[in-house]
């Protein structure tokens, strides 16, 4: 791509760096703003750079936050023994999202897989085992994917967390809800068959 | 989406209103520049707000542009007799990255359309024509889309230009390189039969 303004060649490269934006929808984008009113693109501008600058990460839960402990940890009205852990940052905005999940979180920030050079030790897992063994937790919830990794890590953290008195769960595996029964695969088919439950609890809790 | 920060919501909410970019895309381009060290997120930022600040349009050829006349009205080794009009920016890119055309360009702003409003006085076309008038133009070309709208500007600006000794050329219509003939529309392949190029020319201007 050739351009006669060296402005927007700029604007345009940083846009394309974004991961999955190449350079025509960045193109787009970028004339898209020029048509903007000036206080707008100053707003986006802003936003983007006061959020590199004063984004924090939970020392508790290591959530993203704009303090030293996340508004989830601080909110004293959640269960404060109960402890949904997921991988990253995103499922907790979609744990959030469904407004079911009433407890703390923590974020592992990853998972354990050696193909990919991740380890325990990058993980924070010495940080949720101190809070297991420290903040009177009573049930800790897995929310990982379901896959080797995921396993993996919930093997391993159970494994450390042997004669620790606390409940370990996993979230629900089965048919999603709309999903049809032939397109399911097996694993999911017969892990939904193997983990059935009593119909008066999916009518209180499916609906 | 619930968000436990609200430096990452405003964040996710400016990219959102970006044409072609939902939600979960912003939280992940958000996420990405989370990641990023400080200095790069800062060049993003400043990149954008630089653009919106400093950007100018060439008061020559309406092309955008650092300067009051674009580097490419400024530039005298190309063909000054020459103008290829077209409907935006990004058809000058386009045609640009192309590396086969050397005279002006005249950016129309749009195309005549009166179902969305557009009517002749939006356009720059009275400025095109006094180019024409006023800087011994020999030949200019229409590089606009081929639908009504497209042809119904190329009818309204020849009109204009009854009398005035100038060439008035479009671009070629035909099949596309790579393109397979029996997938092709009706009218393109009838256009590019009535217009068949000798051999000659073909082995010349085609490869």
């Amino acid at each position: 791509m050739i351009f006669s303004s060296s402005l927007l060649e700029n604007a345009v490269n940083e846009f394309a760096k974004l991961p999955g934006i190449g350079k025509k929808t960045a193109l787009r984008l970028v004339l898209h703003l020029i048509k903007q009113d000036e206080s707008s693109v100053q707003q986006f501008s802003a936003a983007i750079a006061h959020l590199r600058q004063a984004i924090q990460f939970c020392n508790r839960c290591h959530n993203i936050s704009d303090t030293a402990v996340c508004n989830i940890c601080g909110n004293r009205s959640r269960k404060q023994e109960m402890i949904c852990v997921v991988e990253n940052i995103r499922d907790v905005i979609a744990i959030e999202s469904t407004q079911q999940f009433n407890g703390l979180y923590h974020v592992l920030g990853g998972i354990i897989s050696p193909l990919d050079g991740i380890g325990p030790e990058q993980l924070t897992i010495n940080s949720l085992i101190s809070r297991i063994e420290n903040e009177h937790i009573t049930e800790i919830i897995f929310a990982l994917n379901a896959n080797v990794q995921g396993d993996t890590t919930v093997y391993y953290i159970s494994k450390k967390l042997k004669g620790i008195p606390v409940k370990i769960t996993t979230i629900a595996r089965g048919i999603a809800f709309g999903g049809e029964l032939e397109y399911a695969d097996e694993m999911t088919l017969a892990k939904s068959i193997s983990n059935r439950i009593p119909v008066e609890n999916y009518i209180t809790t499916g609906n």
